[in-house]
């Protein structure tokens, strides 16, 4: 219970241009990733998704048209036979650059949230089968394991704080 | 345009204890993240996030009351000199443990949504200061780098659609 004397840095810099937040401007939705696991799992058709997810259809009809507005999925036309031309949703490269960022916390949910039988999809490395997780490393190719060896620091577009 | 004639394997499978999405309950908040990259940053006290992000201040307030229901954030008794009591806000371990899924949000972030100037926050490795990225690698130890390299798959506790 020690009052700080010395201010922590972070607080002279800017957040406005922060790339996380923007990151989280298009994904900071619950159902957002959800619509996204779907997609990673080869669902693709909005009924398939309606149903398996239980995601309202207007949420999820909203979801999936602000994923397309930022590029991180395309539609594509099919038709089944009989039927008028419907869209699938297929990932962008945008979209599959995601992964790391759907695995991390796929591995995070699996430590923390998990029934005890463990959860119900798994990635893996499609040429060996064995599961995929996300590690840090740095530039330098060294892996970082502990929370202490992480600094977070201003990055090149740091504005100061007026 | 040609029409599916096997419908994807996931349709057979269960979403229910999915800890993706039980993640996203957690998670899925545009603020969420925010609040969290602040803490990782080293701003740990309300009025010093409030400033700074500009969330309206029930928002924060429910944000960093629900991050502490979760087990991510605990609050830390600290008293400023003829001040009352006030509590800081630090990362459990469940809490550290986010730092492979900020660091994938932000290199995502980084990638596609950054000013010319790049982003202005860093996550280096401490020892060396070379920047962090998050990487795919499997229980065998290889990296993965491209999305056809992964899998999604039924996991353990996956439960046929009935």
């Amino acid at each position: 219970m020690v009052a700080h004397v010395t201010p922590p840095e972070a607080l002279d810099w800017d957040v406005d241009n922060c790339t996380i937040s923007r990151a989280m401007e298009i994904l900071g939705e619950k159902w957002t990733m959800v619509v996204l696991r779907e997609i990673f799992s080869g669902i693709r058709r909005f009924e398939d998704m309606r149903v398996r997810t239980r995601i309202p259809r207007q949420v999820l009809t909203n979801r999936l048209s602000a994923l397309v507005r930022a590029g991180v999925l395309r539609r594509e036309p099919y038709r089944e036979p009989g039927a008028r031309v419907r869209h699938e949703y297929r990932l962008t490269e945008k979209g599959f650059d995601l992964y790391p960022v759907m695995i991390a916390l796929a591995g995070w949910g699996n430590r923390y949230l998990a029934d005890p039988a463990g959860p119900p999809i798994q990635f893996v490395h499609w040429d060996c089968g064995a599961e995929l997780h996300a590690e840090l490393h740095c530039a330098e190719s060294h892996e970082v394991t502990g929370h202490r060896d992480v600094l977070p620091r201003p990055g090149p577009g740091a504005h100061r704080r007026g």
